[in-house]
């Protein structure tokens, strides 16, 4: 149990007006406890109050060994589980629950209470999960570190009549060998006009010479995501591919110079924005410019051009401006970026400028 | 929009007193509509009530076309998305909803209609995908088909010194060229002792002559599920793997015979179970015999000691028995059962008799 953590999300708590809050999602869980435990279709929750110990529900399936600071109450696969959360539970008082939770526990929970008093509470976690200890930086920049070793070994490896599902097979031991836990994301590994759909699903198309190819990975560690993207060209320069390559090169370094505190999330995205539109590209600049990431590898918040939230210190986020020309290419260059106290930190150090293998 | 499904829906729903309901589920939307929308975080409803054309909420980035007999409500982002579905649930009335659908969106909806009156309703659509139509049997065949002839190129390419991870990457190749849509599943690769956790990962273990090999192994073909495992002995016999397998292999056998209309899951459980037990391995057959299985890996229902439901024509499941031994080997032979009007199809033909590599 991470305790100051639980002051943290307590203190907010009361800043709210709620006095108690069950939580239910692995990861939040996770962040608060230190045990990333995947229940499947049981029921797992923590139920936090304004004081005191919190209460993990938990299945005598999962081998989790107890700790002071934290309550055990195991559950059978017989157990009436509701009933037991739902003993728990001020009844006279709001219950926060995580926006996640599938709607099936929450109405059997509601029966059990005889009355329906819950509030959507994710926010608290999320933005307390949103600032990253000293701890979860390390944790990031490893993971990261990790990852643009892999970009090194990965495309030192591409040779010609590959097909796009080797690659990511040949990825996925690349990582296996330098001790990652597995992928944060399945990757995307796009050559050609493959790059075109910035959502594309790796298939058997073959490396060619002349061919950009889109390489956007990420590996866990430790339970923390890492997540960058490169863009190469295989074999044989042409010059429209260029232009564009250093088009969203050029906006990825706008974007993350404007990384410091007060600075608001749109702001990033308009800056890498901008500049594409200036180069006449705008309308082929077609997702957010990024996204949060932490546990997850989408944690709570983007940027993008209608966040209005600022940048804190110990925020951490993806640049990835691209550009998508569709029947041609792609390009798009990502970096994941910290804040600190005065500008920014860059997690991945792997070269981004253009490069011909 | 499948007509006669929503006619099959509306029946059940007026037989256990419902009105409307409100089906969030992707696979569940699918089975009615023909459509698989992948809507991430953004709502995505279908409101059936007892008569007339379903309502479908949508976000207008999912390029879905209109068609008769099904009733388009565009979202956008920046919709009151739940005042808009709000206005359509008939107000003095309950609503059934899925239970997996994320509490924030039921807490939102509760939230606008001013009232909690919902019901979890899963189980109507359960019961009716429990039941294949010809054409979802015909579509499972097929799904199987492709799933036996990957398993056959699979187990020819097996080669001495090959990782765990590398024969998924080639099975993941397999698929393709075989034209399937991808693992249904991540499959379970396992050498030698790590077949003695059936739930292991993938790792670099190299196969090594004396091996048993388990490869449980599904596709995905028209949004159909496939899932099928087999264990070979990998180089050189041994006499306790060749009995454990024999012991495997007529738990699967027994329970398959067993299958008929009107047979209790558990009694096709308990075939295999009891079997295993006379056989002295009893303690480490260590799950339940199988799982339904249709648009999802896991459809609902499952081949357990404790499941009282009787079989009815059109089921699919699957028969899985194993024999897990920590520290040496593991064995698990798995089939796909579907239940005919007098007996049983099984949906897989690649064999299944022991044999040496």
């Amino acid at each position: 149990m991470f305790q100051d953590r639980l002051r943290n999300l307590q203190e907010k708590m009361k800043t709210r007006g709620l006095t108690q809050m069950l939580i239910t999602d692995a990861p939040s869980i996770f962040y608060l406890t230190g045990r990333w435990i995947d229940a499947g279709e049981r029921l797992l929750a923590l139920l936090v109050k304004e004081q005191g110990a919190p209460i993990l529900f938990i299945n005598e399936l999962f081998p989790e060994k107890e700790e002071e600071g934290l309550t055990f109450v195991w559950l059978k696969d017989v157990s009436d589980t509701m009933a037991v959360v739902s003993a728990h539970v001020d009844q006279d008082k709001t219950l926060g629950v995580d926006k996640n939770w599938p709607s099936g526990f929450l109405m059997a929970l509601v029966e059990k209470l005889g009355r329906y008093d819950v509030v959507n509470a994710s926010l608290l976690l999320d933005e307390l999960r949103g600032i990253k200890s000293e701890e979860e930086k390390e944790l990031m920049r490893k993971a990261s570190k990790l990852n643009d070793e892999a970009m090194h070994i990965l495309i030192e490896s591409l040779e010609e009549n590959m097909s796009e599902l080797e690659v990511e097979e040949r990825l996925k031991i690349i990582y296996s060998d330098l001790g990652a836990d597995g992928f944060s994301f399945t990757p995307i590994i796009a050559f050609g006009k493959n790059g075109a759909n910035p959502h594309h699903e790796n298939g058997n198309r073959l490396l060619k010479k002349g061919d950009m190819v889109i390489l956007d990975i990420g590996c866990r560690k430790n339970h923390y995501c890492a997540d960058m993207t490169r863009t190469v060209c295989f074999g044989e320069v042409q010059e429209k591919e260029k232009k564009v390559f250093n088009i969203v090169l050029e906006a990825n370094k706008r974007a993350i110079a404007m990384v410091k505190p007060g600075v608001r999330f749109k702001d990033i995205d308009l800056a890498a924005r901008n500049y594409i539109e200036e180069q006449g590209y705008g309308p082929f600049f077609t997702h957010r410019t990024g996204h949060s990431i932490g546990i997850e590898v989408h944690d709570f918040g983007d940027v993008s051009s209608v966040n209005e939230d600022v940048l804190k210190p110990g925020m951490i986020f993806s640049v990835e401006p691209g550009i998508y020309l569709t029947g041609e290419f792609g390009v798009r260059i990502e970096d994941l970026i910290l804040v600190t106290e005065d500008g920014y930190e860059n997690l991945n150090h792997y070269p981004k400028e253009f490069v011909v293998l």
